[in-house]
Protein backbone atom coordinates (compact mmCIF):
# COMPACT_ATOMS: atom_id res chain seq x y z
CA UNK A 1 0.00 0.00 0.00
CA UNK A 2 1.09 3.39 -0.54
CA UNK A 3 -0.30 7.02 0.31
CA UNK A 4 1.08 9.18 -2.42
CA UNK A 5 -0.06 11.62 -5.05
CA UNK A 6 -2.19 11.83 -8.57
CA UNK A 7 0.12 11.79 -10.63
CA UNK A 8 -0.63 15.56 -12.32
CA UNK A 9 0.66 16.63 -8.12
CA UNK A 10 3.63 14.05 -7.89
CA UNK A 11 5.17 17.17 -9.63
CA UNK A 12 8.70 17.28 -7.85
CA UNK A 13 12.12 15.50 -7.79
CA UNK A 14 10.63 12.72 -4.81
CA UNK A 15 7.26 12.79 -6.46
CA UNK A 16 5.78 12.83 -2.66
CA UNK A 17 4.24 14.98 -0.39
CA UNK A 18 2.93 14.66 3.17
CA UNK A 19 -0.81 13.92 2.74
CA UNK A 20 -0.67 12.32 6.41
CA UNK A 21 1.53 11.97 9.26
CA UNK A 22 4.87 13.50 8.53
CA UNK A 23 6.45 11.89 11.52
CA UNK A 24 5.71 8.37 10.77
CA UNK A 25 7.41 8.99 6.73
CA UNK A 26 10.66 10.41 8.29
CA UNK A 27 10.73 7.49 11.08
CA UNK A 28 9.86 4.70 8.85
CA UNK A 29 10.79 1.60 9.93
CA UNK A 30 13.65 3.34 12.27
CA UNK A 31 15.19 1.71 14.69
CA UNK A 32 13.73 -1.52 13.46
CA UNK A 33 13.81 -4.68 12.25
CA UNK A 34 11.49 -5.71 9.37
CA UNK A 35 10.41 -9.20 9.46
CA UNK A 36 8.67 -11.34 6.88
CA UNK A 37 7.89 -15.05 5.85
CA UNK A 38 9.25 -16.31 2.34
CA UNK A 39 8.76 -19.63 1.14
CA UNK A 40 8.45 -21.12 4.87
CA UNK A 41 11.09 -19.24 5.83
CA UNK A 42 11.90 -16.12 8.20
CA UNK A 43 13.22 -13.29 6.82
CA UNK A 44 14.88 -10.52 8.35
CA UNK A 45 15.78 -6.67 7.06
CA UNK A 46 17.47 -3.91 9.44
CA UNK A 47 15.82 -0.50 8.49
CA UNK A 48 19.42 0.65 7.28
CA UNK A 49 18.78 -1.58 4.12
CA UNK A 50 15.27 -1.28 3.84
CA UNK A 51 15.58 1.15 1.14
CA UNK A 52 17.81 -0.86 -0.60
CA UNK A 53 15.85 -3.60 -0.89
CA UNK A 54 13.17 -3.09 -3.18
CA UNK A 55 10.74 -5.10 -5.71
CA UNK A 56 9.18 -3.45 -8.62
CA UNK A 57 5.05 -3.45 -7.97
CA UNK A 58 2.92 -2.48 -11.35
CA UNK A 59 -1.10 -1.26 -10.46
CA UNK A 60 -3.15 -1.28 -13.61
CA UNK A 61 -4.41 2.08 -14.96
CA UNK A 62 -1.97 3.77 -12.64
CA UNK A 63 1.89 2.25 -13.03
CA UNK A 64 5.00 1.02 -11.50
CA UNK A 65 6.08 1.53 -8.48
CA UNK A 66 8.64 0.42 -5.66
CA UNK A 67 8.08 -1.44 -2.72
CA UNK A 68 10.04 -1.95 0.53
CA UNK A 69 9.10 -3.99 3.28
CA UNK A 70 7.12 -2.42 6.36
CA UNK A 71 7.90 -2.94 9.78
CA UNK A 72 6.47 -6.87 11.32
CA UNK A 73 4.38 -8.56 8.30
CA UNK A 74 4.09 -11.71 10.38
CA UNK A 75 1.79 -9.61 13.47
CA UNK A 76 -0.87 -10.07 10.25
CA UNK A 77 -0.70 -14.04 10.01
CA UNK A 78 -3.27 -14.48 13.65
CA UNK A 79 -5.46 -11.65 12.61
CA UNK A 80 -6.14 -12.99 9.21
CA UNK A 81 -5.55 -16.58 9.55
CA UNK A 82 -2.37 -17.00 7.82
CA UNK A 83 -0.38 -18.52 10.33
CA UNK A 84 0.50 -21.49 7.43
CA UNK A 85 0.77 -19.10 4.06
CA UNK A 86 4.11 -19.67 3.35
CA UNK A 87 5.19 -16.24 2.05
CA UNK A 88 3.57 -13.23 3.98
CA UNK A 89 4.67 -9.95 3.57
CA UNK A 90 3.53 -6.56 4.13
CA UNK A 91 5.67 -3.31 1.84
CA UNK A 92 5.09 0.19 1.44
CA UNK A 93 4.72 1.58 -2.20
CA UNK A 94 6.35 4.87 -3.93
CA UNK A 95 7.10 6.32 -7.13
CA UNK A 96 10.29 5.15 -9.04
CA UNK A 97 13.22 6.89 -7.21
CA UNK A 98 12.19 7.70 -4.09
CA UNK A 99 13.78 5.00 -2.27
CA UNK A 100 16.95 5.33 -3.82
CA UNK A 101 17.38 8.82 -2.40
CA UNK A 102 15.54 8.29 0.93
CA UNK A 103 18.52 5.39 1.11
CA UNK A 104 21.43 8.29 1.43
CA UNK A 105 19.32 9.95 4.25
CA UNK A 106 18.97 7.11 6.08
CA UNK A 107 22.41 5.27 5.04
CA UNK A 108 24.08 8.86 6.54
CA UNK A 109 22.10 8.73 9.74
CA UNK A 110 19.87 12.14 9.04
CA UNK A 111 17.04 9.77 10.41
CA UNK A 112 18.38 8.88 13.99
CA UNK A 113 16.26 10.24 16.34
CA UNK A 114 17.86 8.91 19.37
CA UNK A 115 19.95 11.78 20.32
CA UNK A 116 20.16 15.80 20.00
CA UNK A 117 22.16 17.90 17.71
CA UNK A 118 23.55 21.22 19.11
CA UNK A 119 22.43 22.99 16.41
CA UNK A 120 22.67 27.34 16.84
CA UNK A 121 24.10 28.58 13.50
CA UNK A 122 24.00 25.50 11.55
CA UNK A 123 22.90 25.55 7.78
CA UNK A 124 21.68 22.91 6.25
CA UNK A 125 24.63 22.41 4.73
CA UNK A 126 26.53 21.88 7.64
CA UNK A 127 23.85 18.96 8.88
CA UNK A 128 24.33 17.18 6.09
CA UNK A 129 28.50 17.92 6.35
CA UNK A 130 27.82 16.88 9.70
CA UNK A 131 26.99 13.28 8.73
CA UNK A 132 28.89 12.53 5.63
CA UNK A 133 31.93 10.48 5.12
CA UNK A 134 35.52 12.10 4.77
CA UNK A 135 36.03 10.54 1.33
CA UNK A 136 32.51 9.53 0.08
CA UNK A 137 31.43 10.81 -3.15
CA UNK A 138 27.44 10.75 -2.79
CA UNK A 139 27.18 10.58 -6.24
CA UNK A 140 29.71 7.66 -6.80
CA UNK A 141 27.73 5.57 -4.09
CA UNK A 142 24.23 6.67 -4.36
CA UNK A 143 23.61 8.10 -8.29
CA UNK A 144 23.31 11.37 -9.28
CA UNK A 145 19.41 11.42 -9.48
CA UNK A 146 19.59 10.32 -6.00
CA UNK A 147 21.87 12.89 -4.58
CA UNK A 148 19.98 15.54 -7.25
CA UNK A 149 16.86 14.98 -5.27
CA UNK A 150 19.04 15.69 -1.85
CA UNK A 151 20.19 19.11 -3.03
CA UNK A 152 16.43 19.90 -4.40
CA UNK A 153 15.45 19.59 -0.42
CA UNK A 154 17.64 22.40 0.14
CA UNK A 155 20.54 19.70 1.89
CA UNK A 156 23.50 21.45 0.26
CA UNK A 157 22.27 25.07 0.73
CA UNK A 158 22.90 27.72 3.24
CA UNK A 159 19.59 27.85 4.73
CA UNK A 160 19.96 28.19 8.16
CA UNK A 161 18.52 24.81 10.52
CA UNK A 162 15.84 26.65 12.53
CA UNK A 163 15.74 24.96 15.41
CA UNK A 164 18.67 25.39 18.29
CA UNK A 165 18.97 21.73 19.21
CA UNK A 166 16.99 18.57 18.04
CA UNK A 167 17.20 14.90 16.77
CA UNK A 168 18.42 14.61 13.46
CA UNK A 169 15.42 13.51 12.24
CA UNK A 170 13.21 16.13 13.57
CA UNK A 171 15.82 18.66 12.05
CA UNK A 172 15.19 16.44 8.88
CA UNK A 173 11.27 16.92 8.81
CA UNK A 174 11.63 20.56 9.31
CA UNK A 175 13.00 20.45 6.16
CA UNK A 176 10.35 18.17 4.54
CA UNK A 177 7.30 20.02 5.80
CA UNK A 178 8.29 22.67 3.81
CA UNK A 179 9.42 21.32 0.60
CA UNK A 180 6.77 18.37 0.79
CA UNK A 181 3.51 20.45 1.86
CA UNK A 182 0.38 19.02 0.29
CA UNK A 183 -0.75 22.53 -1.83
CA UNK A 184 -4.37 23.40 -2.36
CA UNK A 185 -4.63 22.43 -5.96
CA UNK A 186 -2.98 19.23 -4.80
CA UNK A 187 -4.57 16.04 -5.09
CA UNK A 188 -3.53 12.86 -3.32
CA UNK A 189 -3.45 8.78 -4.13
CA UNK A 190 -3.96 5.54 -2.46
CA UNK A 191 -2.55 2.37 -4.00
CA UNK A 192 -3.08 -0.79 -2.85
CA UNK A 193 -2.45 -4.43 -4.22
CA UNK A 194 -3.05 -7.71 -2.81
CA UNK A 195 -0.99 -10.81 -4.47
CA UNK A 196 -2.73 -13.37 -3.74
CA UNK A 197 -1.03 -16.84 -4.73
CA UNK A 198 -2.64 -20.08 -4.26
CA UNK A 199 -2.44 -23.77 -6.26
CA UNK A 200 -5.79 -24.86 -8.01
CA UNK A 201 -5.32 -28.45 -9.69
CA UNK A 202 -1.54 -28.00 -9.00
CA UNK A 203 -1.29 -25.22 -10.79
CA UNK A 204 0.33 -21.99 -9.34
CA UNK A 205 -1.79 -19.02 -9.75
CA UNK A 206 -1.42 -15.26 -8.75
CA UNK A 207 -4.87 -13.24 -7.78
CA UNK A 208 -4.41 -9.71 -7.61
CA UNK A 209 -6.64 -7.39 -5.74
CA UNK A 210 -6.31 -3.59 -6.21
CA UNK A 211 -7.64 -0.49 -5.09
CA UNK A 212 -6.58 3.20 -6.25
CA UNK A 213 -8.38 6.11 -5.02
CA UNK A 214 -7.88 9.78 -6.18
CA UNK A 215 -8.43 12.34 -3.33
CA UNK A 216 -10.61 15.09 -4.61
CA UNK A 217 -8.77 17.91 -2.98
CA UNK A 218 -5.81 18.98 -0.53
CA UNK A 219 -8.47 19.00 2.55
CA UNK A 220 -10.42 16.06 0.53
CA UNK A 221 -7.93 13.69 0.46
CA UNK A 222 -8.30 9.57 -0.09
CA UNK A 223 -5.97 8.59 2.64
CA UNK A 224 -8.75 10.66 4.90
CA UNK A 225 -11.46 9.23 3.02
CA UNK A 226 -9.87 5.25 3.25
CA UNK A 227 -9.35 5.67 6.89
CA UNK A 228 -12.10 7.83 8.49
CA UNK A 229 -14.65 6.45 6.06
CA UNK A 230 -14.80 2.97 7.42
CA UNK A 231 -14.24 4.26 11.28
CA UNK A 232 -17.79 6.38 10.39
CA UNK A 233 -19.26 3.71 9.05
CA UNK A 234 -18.78 1.54 11.37
CA UNK A 235 -20.04 3.91 14.15
CA UNK A 236 -23.14 4.37 12.35
CA UNK A 237 -24.03 0.47 12.55
CA UNK A 238 -22.82 0.70 16.33
CA UNK A 239 -25.09 3.91 16.66
CA UNK A 240 -28.16 1.88 14.56
CA UNK A 241 -27.83 -1.29 16.56
CA UNK A 242 -26.80 -2.92 13.91
CA UNK A 243 -23.65 -4.28 14.93
CA UNK A 244 -23.18 -6.49 18.20
CA UNK A 245 -19.16 -6.43 18.72
CA UNK A 246 -18.48 -4.55 21.60
CA UNK A 247 -15.02 -3.34 22.84
CA UNK A 248 -11.85 -2.41 20.49
CA UNK A 249 -11.93 -4.12 17.94
CA UNK A 250 -9.94 -4.89 14.13
CA UNK A 251 -12.01 -4.99 11.52
CA UNK A 252 -11.69 -8.72 10.34
CA UNK A 253 -15.26 -9.56 10.99
CA UNK A 254 -17.75 -10.66 8.75
CA UNK A 255 -21.13 -8.66 10.30
CA UNK A 256 -18.76 -5.50 9.94
CA UNK A 257 -17.00 -5.69 6.32
CA UNK A 258 -20.42 -7.00 5.08
CA UNK A 259 -22.05 -3.61 5.29
CA UNK A 260 -19.01 -1.47 4.98
CA UNK A 261 -17.54 -2.47 1.95
CA UNK A 262 -20.28 -2.45 -0.23
CA UNK A 263 -21.34 1.12 1.39
CA UNK A 264 -16.95 2.02 0.66
CA UNK A 265 -18.30 1.89 -2.99
CA UNK A 266 -20.78 4.24 -3.29
CA UNK A 267 -17.76 6.48 -2.06
CA UNK A 268 -15.74 4.77 -5.09
CA UNK A 269 -13.87 2.88 -2.73
CA UNK A 270 -13.68 -0.37 -4.68
CA UNK A 271 -11.43 -3.05 -4.74
CA UNK A 272 -10.97 -5.07 -8.68
CA UNK A 273 -9.64 -8.28 -9.16
CA UNK A 274 -7.09 -9.84 -11.94
CA UNK A 275 -5.44 -12.48 -12.63
CA UNK B 1 42.21 1.77 23.02
CA UNK B 2 41.57 -1.80 22.71
CA UNK B 3 41.42 -4.87 24.49
CA UNK B 4 43.21 -7.38 22.67
CA UNK B 5 45.39 -10.13 22.20
CA UNK B 6 49.52 -11.01 22.73
CA UNK B 7 50.19 -11.34 19.06
CA UNK B 8 51.21 -15.26 19.45
CA UNK B 9 47.43 -15.59 20.72
CA UNK B 10 45.94 -13.57 17.73
CA UNK B 11 45.77 -17.07 16.28
CA UNK B 12 42.37 -17.72 15.08
CA UNK B 13 41.41 -15.43 11.51
CA UNK B 14 39.24 -12.57 13.40
CA UNK B 15 42.51 -12.00 15.70
CA UNK B 16 40.30 -11.43 18.40
CA UNK B 17 39.18 -13.69 21.80
CA UNK B 18 36.67 -12.48 24.28
CA UNK B 19 39.22 -11.01 27.38
CA UNK B 20 35.89 -8.76 29.09
CA UNK B 21 32.20 -8.61 28.63
CA UNK B 22 31.23 -9.93 25.66
CA UNK B 23 28.13 -8.59 25.51
CA UNK B 24 29.92 -5.42 25.37
CA UNK B 25 31.67 -6.24 22.03
CA UNK B 26 28.56 -7.36 20.14
CA UNK B 27 26.43 -4.68 20.97
CA UNK B 28 29.46 -1.82 20.21
CA UNK B 29 27.77 1.20 19.07
CA UNK B 30 24.75 -0.67 18.31
CA UNK B 31 21.86 1.45 18.32
CA UNK B 32 23.71 4.75 19.05
CA UNK B 33 25.16 7.23 16.90
CA UNK B 34 29.03 7.61 17.16
CA UNK B 35 29.78 11.32 18.04
CA UNK B 36 32.99 13.34 17.83
CA UNK B 37 34.47 16.65 16.58
CA UNK B 38 36.19 17.42 13.68
CA UNK B 39 38.55 20.65 13.25
CA UNK B 40 35.86 22.04 15.44
CA UNK B 41 32.95 20.93 13.06
CA UNK B 42 30.41 18.19 15.35
CA UNK B 43 30.28 14.59 12.95
CA UNK B 44 28.18 11.65 13.85
CA UNK B 45 28.61 8.49 12.39
CA UNK B 46 25.71 6.07 12.57
CA UNK B 47 25.89 2.87 14.26
CA UNK B 48 25.65 0.68 11.12
CA UNK B 49 28.66 2.64 9.24
CA UNK B 50 31.03 2.23 11.99
CA UNK B 51 33.07 -0.49 10.99
CA UNK B 52 33.11 0.91 7.38
CA UNK B 53 34.76 4.57 8.86
CA UNK B 54 38.41 3.35 9.85
CA UNK B 55 41.49 4.73 10.51
CA UNK B 56 45.01 3.15 10.61
CA UNK B 57 46.76 3.76 13.59
CA UNK B 58 50.61 2.25 14.55
CA UNK B 59 51.54 1.55 17.99
CA UNK B 60 55.73 1.92 18.89
CA UNK B 61 56.58 -1.90 18.94
CA UNK B 62 53.48 -3.50 18.13
CA UNK B 63 52.35 -2.99 15.08
CA UNK B 64 49.35 -1.53 12.72
CA UNK B 65 45.78 -1.25 13.99
CA UNK B 66 42.56 -0.49 12.74
CA UNK B 67 40.31 2.37 14.39
CA UNK B 68 37.22 2.91 14.72
CA UNK B 69 35.01 6.22 16.28
CA UNK B 70 33.73 4.72 20.02
CA UNK B 71 30.20 5.90 20.94
CA UNK B 72 29.89 9.50 22.42
CA UNK B 73 33.50 11.59 22.39
CA UNK B 74 32.15 15.03 23.29
CA UNK B 75 31.17 13.50 26.76
CA UNK B 76 35.03 13.60 27.59
CA UNK B 77 35.67 17.08 26.88
CA UNK B 78 34.43 18.67 30.33
CA UNK B 79 35.52 16.61 32.52
CA UNK B 80 38.92 16.72 30.50
CA UNK B 81 38.77 20.36 30.29
CA UNK B 82 38.98 19.98 26.70
CA UNK B 83 36.12 22.11 25.71
CA UNK B 84 37.96 24.24 23.30
CA UNK B 85 40.00 21.07 21.66
CA UNK B 86 39.00 21.55 17.52
CA UNK B 87 39.39 17.94 17.08
CA UNK B 88 38.16 15.77 19.97
CA UNK B 89 37.93 11.91 19.13
CA UNK B 90 37.58 8.58 21.10
CA UNK B 91 38.10 5.35 19.35
CA UNK B 92 38.51 1.64 19.84
CA UNK B 93 41.67 -0.44 18.20
CA UNK B 94 41.15 -4.18 16.43
CA UNK B 95 43.80 -6.12 14.72
CA UNK B 96 43.63 -5.21 10.61
CA UNK B 97 40.86 -7.22 9.05
CA UNK B 98 38.38 -7.72 12.47
CA UNK B 99 36.61 -4.10 11.30
CA UNK B 100 35.76 -5.50 7.62
CA UNK B 101 34.66 -8.76 8.94
CA UNK B 102 32.36 -7.45 11.59
CA UNK B 103 30.97 -5.10 8.94
CA UNK B 104 29.01 -7.92 7.37
CA UNK B 105 27.14 -9.27 10.40
CA UNK B 106 26.41 -5.34 11.49
CA UNK B 107 24.95 -4.56 8.12
CA UNK B 108 23.25 -7.68 7.76
CA UNK B 109 21.62 -7.00 10.98
CA UNK B 110 22.83 -9.95 12.79
CA UNK B 111 23.80 -7.56 16.39
CA UNK B 112 20.35 -6.26 16.49
CA UNK B 113 19.09 -6.70 20.01
CA UNK B 114 15.89 -4.89 19.78
CA UNK B 115 13.63 -8.40 18.98
CA UNK B 116 12.94 -11.81 20.00
CA UNK B 117 13.51 -14.58 16.76
CA UNK B 118 11.77 -17.88 17.37
CA UNK B 119 14.29 -20.38 16.51
CA UNK B 120 13.41 -23.72 17.18
CA UNK B 121 15.17 -26.20 14.59
CA UNK B 122 17.41 -24.01 13.00
CA UNK B 123 20.90 -24.11 11.94
CA UNK B 124 23.40 -21.44 12.03
CA UNK B 125 23.59 -21.27 8.21
CA UNK B 126 19.68 -20.82 8.59
CA UNK B 127 20.37 -17.80 10.70
CA UNK B 128 22.49 -15.97 8.68
CA UNK B 129 20.50 -17.02 5.18
CA UNK B 130 17.46 -15.53 7.23
CA UNK B 131 19.17 -12.03 7.20
CA UNK B 132 20.89 -11.87 3.53
CA UNK B 133 19.70 -9.95 0.50
CA UNK B 134 17.84 -12.37 -2.13
CA UNK B 135 20.33 -11.32 -4.64
CA UNK B 136 23.65 -10.30 -2.81
CA UNK B 137 26.74 -11.90 -3.09
CA UNK B 138 28.63 -11.37 -0.20
CA UNK B 139 32.72 -11.91 -0.85
CA UNK B 140 31.21 -9.22 -4.28
CA UNK B 141 30.36 -6.88 -1.72
CA UNK B 142 32.61 -7.31 1.32
CA UNK B 143 35.06 -9.44 0.25
CA UNK B 144 36.46 -12.82 0.27
CA UNK B 145 39.08 -12.80 3.50
CA UNK B 146 35.90 -11.20 5.36
CA UNK B 147 33.37 -14.09 4.14
CA UNK B 148 35.82 -16.37 5.12
CA UNK B 149 35.93 -14.80 8.42
CA UNK B 150 31.97 -15.53 8.87
CA UNK B 151 32.53 -19.20 7.80
CA UNK B 152 35.69 -19.58 10.40
CA UNK B 153 32.89 -18.68 13.00
CA UNK B 154 30.51 -21.42 11.55
CA UNK B 155 27.54 -19.23 10.19
CA UNK B 156 28.07 -21.51 6.75
CA UNK B 157 27.68 -24.40 8.73
CA UNK B 158 25.10 -26.95 10.48
CA UNK B 159 25.02 -26.10 13.66
CA UNK B 160 22.18 -25.78 15.41
CA UNK B 161 21.11 -22.45 16.93
CA UNK B 162 21.01 -23.51 20.91
CA UNK B 163 18.28 -21.25 22.04
CA UNK B 164 15.01 -21.81 21.21
CA UNK B 165 14.72 -18.05 20.80
CA UNK B 166 16.43 -14.82 21.35
CA UNK B 167 17.66 -11.96 19.89
CA UNK B 168 20.15 -11.55 16.71
CA UNK B 169 22.52 -10.72 18.90
CA UNK B 170 22.33 -13.32 21.86
CA UNK B 171 21.94 -15.89 18.81
CA UNK B 172 25.51 -14.80 17.31
CA UNK B 173 27.33 -14.23 21.01
CA UNK B 174 26.16 -17.88 21.35
CA UNK B 175 28.90 -18.92 18.60
CA UNK B 176 31.75 -16.15 19.79
CA UNK B 177 31.14 -17.35 22.83
CA UNK B 178 32.61 -20.77 21.75
CA UNK B 179 34.89 -19.91 19.30
CA UNK B 180 36.30 -16.67 20.37
CA UNK B 181 37.12 -17.87 23.97
CA UNK B 182 40.49 -17.38 25.76
CA UNK B 183 42.30 -20.41 26.22
CA UNK B 184 44.32 -21.07 29.50
CA UNK B 185 47.66 -20.56 27.57
CA UNK B 186 46.63 -17.22 25.95
CA UNK B 187 47.10 -13.89 26.89
CA UNK B 188 46.33 -10.41 26.12
CA UNK B 189 47.14 -7.08 25.36
CA UNK B 190 46.03 -3.70 26.24
CA UNK B 191 47.03 -1.11 23.53
CA UNK B 192 46.22 2.66 23.71
CA UNK B 193 47.22 5.67 22.28
CA UNK B 194 47.09 9.42 22.68
CA UNK B 195 47.30 11.59 19.84
CA UNK B 196 48.01 15.49 20.89
CA UNK B 197 48.28 17.61 18.46
CA UNK B 198 49.25 20.94 19.26
CA UNK B 199 50.99 24.43 18.20
CA UNK B 200 54.71 25.89 19.31
CA UNK B 201 55.85 28.55 17.67
CA UNK B 202 53.41 28.71 15.08
CA UNK B 203 55.02 24.91 13.65
CA UNK B 204 51.88 22.04 14.39
CA UNK B 205 53.54 19.19 16.32
CA UNK B 206 52.15 15.79 17.55
CA UNK B 207 52.85 14.30 20.77
CA UNK B 208 51.80 10.41 21.26
CA UNK B 209 51.56 9.02 24.21
CA UNK B 210 51.66 5.40 24.07
CA UNK B 211 50.50 2.32 26.88
CA UNK B 212 51.36 -1.32 25.67
CA UNK B 213 50.52 -4.11 28.33
CA UNK B 214 50.75 -7.61 27.76
CA UNK B 215 48.62 -10.15 30.47
CA UNK B 216 50.82 -12.80 31.97
CA UNK B 217 47.79 -15.33 31.56
CA UNK B 218 44.31 -15.97 30.64
CA UNK B 219 43.46 -15.51 34.61
CA UNK B 220 46.09 -12.80 35.14
CA UNK B 221 45.03 -10.24 32.25
CA UNK B 222 45.47 -7.06 31.36
CA UNK B 223 42.16 -5.75 31.31
CA UNK B 224 41.69 -6.86 34.57
CA UNK B 225 45.17 -5.31 35.56
CA UNK B 226 44.71 -1.63 33.79
CA UNK B 227 41.00 -1.61 34.95
CA UNK B 228 41.41 -3.24 38.58
CA UNK B 229 44.63 -2.18 39.99
CA UNK B 230 43.78 2.22 39.62
CA UNK B 231 40.54 1.17 41.59
CA UNK B 232 42.28 -0.79 43.96
CA UNK B 233 44.77 1.50 44.26
CA UNK B 234 42.49 4.37 45.27
CA UNK B 235 40.73 2.50 47.50
CA UNK B 236 43.73 1.45 49.64
CA UNK B 237 44.54 5.39 49.67
CA UNK B 238 41.10 5.98 51.07
CA UNK B 239 41.53 3.46 53.88
CA UNK B 240 44.81 4.85 55.03
CA UNK B 241 43.17 8.02 55.18
CA UNK B 242 45.82 9.61 52.36
CA UNK B 243 42.63 10.60 49.65
CA UNK B 244 39.93 13.60 50.80
CA UNK B 245 37.86 13.00 48.09
CA UNK B 246 34.46 11.46 48.81
CA UNK B 247 31.03 10.17 46.88
CA UNK B 248 31.70 8.65 43.09
CA UNK B 249 34.77 10.69 41.08
CA UNK B 250 36.41 10.35 38.40
CA UNK B 251 40.33 9.65 38.44
CA UNK B 252 40.97 12.74 36.75
CA UNK B 253 42.16 14.59 40.46
CA UNK B 254 45.97 15.38 40.60
CA UNK B 255 45.58 13.80 44.44
CA UNK B 256 44.39 10.90 42.80
CA UNK B 257 46.82 10.02 39.76
CA UNK B 258 49.60 11.70 41.19
CA UNK B 259 49.77 8.49 43.57
CA UNK B 260 48.33 6.01 41.67
CA UNK B 261 50.43 6.36 38.16
CA UNK B 262 53.54 6.41 39.71
CA UNK B 263 52.43 3.25 41.93
CA UNK B 264 51.18 1.18 38.57
CA UNK B 265 54.28 1.63 36.86
CA UNK B 266 55.63 -0.53 39.69
CA UNK B 267 53.26 -2.91 38.01
CA UNK B 268 54.65 -2.27 34.53
CA UNK B 269 51.57 0.05 33.22
CA UNK B 270 53.72 2.86 32.14
CA UNK B 271 53.05 5.35 28.74
CA UNK B 272 55.74 6.68 27.09
CA UNK B 273 56.05 9.31 24.93
CA UNK B 274 57.21 9.91 21.75
CA UNK B 275 56.85 12.65 18.91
Amino acid sequence: CGALLAPESANNPWKYKFTWNPRNVVLAGQGGTAQYRENGRLKFIPFYRLFEEIEEVEIAGVGKFQGYANRDSLGYATPYSLTDTPTLLRGTLRYAGYCGAWDILVKLGLTDNSFQLEATGMTYHDFLKAFLPKNMSLPAVFGAEAVAKLEWLGLMSDKPVARRQGTPAEILQDLLAEKWALQPEDRDLIVMQHQIVYTLEGISKTLLSELVVEGESAARTAIAKTVGLPLAMATKQLAVGKLDLRGVRLPIYAEMYDTILPELETHGIKFKERF
